[in-house]
C-alpha cells in the first residue's frame, strides 16, 4: 500500500475541489419512483395502475419511460398475468431486450408463451445468446422449435449448440462472446484491433491468449493491457495461473470457483481443451445468490420457492413434502400409541412429551443449517468431517445440560421431582441425538451424492420427533411412574 | 447478435485449430491435489500433516507451495486452533497478504490475536485498505490501537477513516483505490496517463468521470476505452446513468443494488455527493453468498453458523433461542394441560395431536421460507403483500384439504370415523392458519424494520403448535368425543 501502488484521483484533478454541501445522496436513490432501498414505492406503482386501468396509454409510456430496465421488469412483476401483455403493449419500444433478461423466469415464460413465435425470434435476435437460451429452454420443445425456425441461421446454431448442454452447466450460461488473442500479439496490437473491430455495446474484462491449438494459456485484465506500453508482449503481462472451466460444470461448482479465486472472468473449455466461451462475474452473481438462497427453500421444502411459481406447481412440490412429514408424524404417533397405557396412567406425559420433541427438533435444525451451508461452501468436507462432529457434539452437550436444567427444575416444581429427572434426561439425550443427526444426516447424503438440502430434513425431523416421545415416555416407564 | 457485433476469436487466429484430443479438462481439476470441486483432497491434507508432524518443514513448504492463497488458506483453516501458527511459520514466505484475506474471520482473529503488533502491522501495510480493516476491525480496540500505532502514518489514516464508518456499510468496505478523470479528458489522454502512472498489480474495470466539485457525471468501462478512437472525449462514451452508493448504505443493499443492476463496480459518495471510493463486484460476491445464505442460518436460529465459530459463542447463541423455543412450547403444553380431563378419556387424542401440530409447523415454515426469501431479494414489497398473502392462502387451502383428507380417512379407519372427521377439520384450519403466520409474521417484522429472518420462526412455530394442539383437542370436545 505504498505511494506509487495508488492510482490516486487527486493527480488528475485539476480544479479545486470545494467541501461545500451538494444534495445529500439520499436524494439519488429516494426519489418520487423509488423508496430508500430502490425498490418502486407503491405511489408510484398506483399512478402507473391508474394510468393503465384508465386506457391512457401514453401516460403509461411516460411514467415508464425514466425507470431503469431492471425496474421495468419489477413492474411487470406486479400486475396480473392478464395485464402484462396489455401492459407491454402499451410501452412496446421500452421493452427492450434488457427488460426481457431481467424478468423473472415465470413472468418471462408466461408473456412468451402469449406471443406469436414470430415475436418472440424478434426478440430472441436482439439477445446474447446466453439471454436468448434462457429465454426459451423453459417453453416446450414444439415452441422452441417454433421459434428457432424465425431465427436466423447464426443465432440458432449458436442457441441449438447451448441447448445441447445440460441445463444449469456452463455450457448453456457461458457467453459465447469473448477475445481470444495468438500469443504472439503485444499490447500495441491488441489496442488496434480492439479499436478497428471492437463494439462498444458489449462489455468485457479479460482477454484470454491462446495457443495455436486454441486452448487457453494465459488471461489478462484489462486494466493491465491499459497500465502497459505498447511494445510489450501480452504473454510478458498475462496471468498463467488460470482457473478454466470444463463446459459440464455445474452452475454451484462454477459460482464456488468464482468465489474462491475471486474471478472476473473466467475461459470456458471443450473436451478437447480448446477455448469455447467466458463466464463473466455479473452473470455467476445471480446464481450465487440463487444458489445461496435455495438452501433455507430446499431445507423446508418450499419448491422453487418464488413468489412467481404457479400455484398448481408450488402446491405440488409443497404438498409432497406435506405427506413426507406426515409419515415421519405418523412413526413419532405410532410410539406415543406403544405408551398409550403409560398416559392414560400419568396425562402430564401427554402434556410434557411435545417439549421434549419440539426442542430436539430446534436443535437438530440449528445444527443441520449448519452442516448444510458448510458442505455447499466447501468447508465441510471429507478432510475435517469428525472434528466438526465432535465440535457439534460438544454444542449439543452444553445446550443439553443447560435446557434440561431449565425444563427438569420447572417440571420438578410443577409436577413431581421424579418427572422433573426424566424430562431432564430425556432432553440431554434427545438434543445429543438430534445435534448428531443434524450434522450426520447431511454428510450421508453428500456422500450418497444427493443434494443435503434437499432431504436431510424429512430424516431429521423423524429422528427428533421419534426419539424425543420414546426417551422421555420409555424413561418414565422405566423409572415407574406410569 | 448480428456478425459485426461480435469479437469472434477466429478473427485474431491465423493458425489451423486442429480438433485433436488434448488432455480432458478434469485433469485440470482434478489434480493430485483437489478434488473434482476444487476442494483440497484428504489425502493431500494427509501428506502436508505427516510432514508438519514429523517436523519437516522444507517438506511441508514443497506440498504448500504450488497452492493458490485460497488454498493455502483453506488449509490452514483444516488445522487445529494451536498448530496454525506453527504451520505458517514452517511456509512463511507463501503467507501472503491474500492468504491472509481468504481466511476465515474467526480464523483470522485467532492467529492476528497470537502475533505481536508489529509483526500484524507488517501485514497489514501490504494489504489493500479493505482487507487491512477486515484484519483488524474484529480485534479488542486496545489491539488494534497498539497494531495501527505502528503502521505508516497515511495507510492508519486511511484505515481510520474506514473504522469511522459503522460495521457492513460501504464506507467500511470500499476500496479507497480507483480512477477519477475530468470530463475534458480523452480517450488517448486516459490511455497515456495510465500508463505513466498506472500499477500492474492494480485491477480495475471501470474509470469514473467527475466534474470540478469531484462529483461524479458517468462512469466508464475499460472495454469501450479500448474500442474508441483516442481523439473521442471520455463523456461521449461513458453511460452518465449510473449508480451511486452513499458512504452509509448497509452491505446487503449493496449487493442488491450490485444484483438488480448488474453492476461490475460502482461508485461511493459522501454526504456531499463526492467521490470517495468504489466498490467492484468481487468484493460484492462474497457478501451476497453471505446474505444469502444466513437466512437460513438466522431461521433455525444457529446465529453465526460458522463451522470455525469459537464453541462458547456457538453455545451462547444457540441456547438462547432453544430457550426461546422452551417458552413457545410451554404455551402449546399449556394448551394440552388444559384438554388434560379429554386426553385421560380418550388416549387417542395424546397420539394424533403432534402430528396436526408437526405438519401444521412443516406448512408455516414452508411459506415462511418463501416469504423471507421474497422479501430478502426485495420481490415481495408493500406493492404486492396482499397478491403474495392470497396466493398462500389459495396455496394452503389445496395443501389443508389435500393432507386432511388423507390422515381422515387414515383415522376413520385405524379410530373412529368421528375422530377422523376431527383430525381432518383440525389439518385444515391448522395448514391456513399456518401458512397465514409464515407470510404474515415476516411481513410484520420487516415492517416494523426488523430482520424477519431473526424472530419469524419463533413466533410462527408458536402459532403453528398451540393451534395445532388447541384445533384439535377442542374439537374433539366440542365434538362430545372425550
Amino acid at each position: 500500500m505504498s505511494d506509487d501502488a495508488r492510482l490516486e484521483e487527486e493527480d488528475l484533478l485539476t480544479a479545486e475541489m470545494p467541501e461545500e454541501d451538494g444534495p445529500h445522496p439520499d436524494d439519488r436513490i429516494d426519489d418520487e419512483r423509488h423508496d430508500e432501498e430502490n425498490r418502486l414505492k407503491p405511489k408510484y406503482i398506483r399512478s402507473v395502475r391508474d394510468a393503465f386501468e384508465s386506457g391512457d396509454n401514453n401516460a403509461v409510456y411516460d411514467l415508464v419511460e425514466p425507470l431503469h430496465p431492471a425496474d421495468v421488469a419489477d413492474l411487470l412483476e406486479l400486475f396480473d398475468k392478464d395485464e402484462r401483455g396489455q401492459l407491454a403493449a402499451a410501452i412496446t419500444d421500452l421493452m427492450s431486450s434488457e427488460v426481457v433478461a431481467e424478468l423473472n423466469d415465470h413472468v418471462r415464460e408466461d408473456m412468451m408463451e402469449a406471443l406469436a413465435p414470430e415475436a418472440v425470434a424478434t426478440i430472441v435476435e436482439q439477445l446474447e445468446t446466453d439471454d436468448a437460451v434462457q429465454l426459451i429452454e423453459d417453453l416446450d420443445e414444439d415452441d422452441q422449435q417454433a421459434i428457432l425456425a424465425e431465427v436466423d441461421s447464426e443465432d440458432r446454431a449458436a442457441i441449438e449448440s447451448a441447448l445441447a448442454y445440460p441445463e444449469e452447466t456452463a455450457g448453456r450460461l457461458m457467453s459465447r462472446h469473448f477475445v481470444a488473442v495468438p500469443e504472439h500479439m503485444n499490447v500495441g496490437g491488441l489496442i488496434d484491433y480492439m479499436r478497428h473491430e471492437g463494439d462498444l455495446a458489449q462489455e468485457f474484462y479479460e482477454v484470454f491468449v491462446v495457443d495455436e491449438r486454441h486452448h487457453p494459456v494465459g488471461t489478462c485484465a484489462l486494466s493491465w493491457v491499459l497500465t502497459t506500453p505498447r511494445h510489450i508482449k501480452l504473454t510478458d503481462v498475462m496471468k498463467r495461473d488460470q482457473t478454466l472451466i470444463p463446459v459440464d460444470t455445474d452452475q454451484e461448482e462454477v459460482a464456488l470457483m468464482f468465489q474462491k479465486y475471486n474471478l472476473i472472468s473466467a475461459a470456458v473449455v471443450d473436451e478437447s481443451g480448446r477455448l469455447v466461451g467466458q463466464m463473466t462475474v455479473d452473470d455467476i452473481v445471480h446464481i450465487i445468490s440463487e444458489e445461496a438462497g435455495e438452501d433455507v427453500l430446499l431445507l423446508s421444502g418450499a419448491g422453487d420457492g418464488d413468489i412467481n411459481e404457479p400455484i398448481r406447481e408450488a402446491f405440488s412440490s409443497r404438498v409432497r413434502w406435506l405427506i413426507a412429514n406426515l409419515g415421519t408424524a405418523v412413526v413419532a404417533s405410532a410410539i406415543i400409541a406403544f405408551f398409550g397405557a403409560a398416559i392414560e396412567k400419568l396425562v402430564a406425559l401427554a402434556v410434557l412429551m411435545p417439549i421434549v420433541a419440539s426442542i430436539g427438533g430446534n436443535a437438530g435444525t440449528q445444527t443441520m443449517a449448519v452442516a448444510v451451508r458448510a458442505i455447499a461452501t466447501n468447508q465441510l468436507t471429507r478432510a475435517n468431517t469428525w472434528k466438526i462432529v465432535s465440535r457439534e457434539l460438544r454444542v449439543a452437550l452444553l445446550n443439553g445440560v443447560t435446557i434440561a436444567v431449565l425444563i427438569g427444575i420447572a417440571t420438578a416444581i410443577l409436577f413431581t421431582p421424579q418427572l422433573g429427572t426424566v424430562i431432564a434426561v430425556a432432553m440431554v439425550i434427545n438434543i445429543i441425538v438430534s445435534g448428531m443427526a443434524g450434522v450426520l444426516v447431511p454428510v450421508m447424503f453428500e456422500r450418497l451424492d444427493q443434494d443435503p438440502a434437499v432431504a436431510s430434513s424429512v430424516f431429521v425431523t423423524m429422528i427428533t420427533d421419534s426419539m424425543g416421545f420414546f426417551a422421555f415416555l420409555g424413561l418414565a416407564v422405566l423409572a415407574g411412574l406410569a
